[in-house]
């Protein structure tokens, strides 16, 4: 038995948490504050056999793969007119920090 | 030193540190969001020394033991009288997710 | 790899997390609700390489010293006088609860 902590982005939460319960898999969320370097992210903990693992961590590779974004700038500059105009900026998102430990003893019940 | 991780109920967990507590067991209760397939968990993490991994494991079966559990069904159903009725389901509530880690190193200070 | 999980105070933790960020260590913070013997803390996940644990222990040790401090109590008592006066208490703050845990594969994407 291992346990996966899986460090990953707010906003790739849900899919992933779906994905790997409709696979069977056993997760739990934990609230994550403040990530000061990537803010939003959160915390799934997973409990899988050995043989497993590399399942696992493909679909997290798959559901939180990294992706530039366009977004609009949150503070607007001003534009020659003298307007201020929002401007699109790539960002990126998603990613992973994965962790994988040994499990000494697992219980359910 | 081990450090045992427990996902249990959110309505065990009060009772449950208040035990371990008590027992002199250093308990952190970490905030657990969407739990979605047991909604409304919590996980500890505890650290305890290798010779008391059992003891705790039985204090937390003890508390946080599974049980049927009659509750009124949320969404009440129209009877034959045309009149909404809420009626008793059984609910099955408790049980825990239990890892068990070797701590290679312990410090408190 | 080691993965090592920092229970501190919350009034240390942005110095702390802000001193392993500048240093270029990667940190997750868990929210913790309701330390129930130290009210108010904070659990840090920090992945580290296994001849750096020396030095993140350091760190913390550093930013989370155990110290005296002296507050207001906040329930004032009666004075002699029949007035209710603050009185000044010491209590220790800070301080840390460190576990080191061996990974068994780290990933980061
Ligand atoms: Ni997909
Ligand atoms: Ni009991
Ligand atoms: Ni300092």
């Amino acid at each position: 038995m291992k346990l996966v902590i899986a460090i990953i982005q707010d906003e790739d939460a849900n899919i992933l948490t779906d994905r790997l319960t409709e696979e069977k898999y056993g997760v739990t969320k934990l609230a994550t504050t403040g990530g000061f370097l990537k803010s939003g992210n959160t915390t799934l903990i997973i409990g899988v056999a050995k043989e497993k693992v590399n399942e696992v961590i493909d679909i997290i590779k798959d559901e939180c793969s990294t992706r530039k974004q366009i977004v609009t700038s949150p503070t607007p500059t001003v534009g020659t007119t003298g307007i201020f105009v929002p401007y699109p900026i790539e960002v990126t998102v998603g990613g992973a920090t994965i962790f994988v430990v040994d499990v000494d003893q697992f219980l359910k019940y």
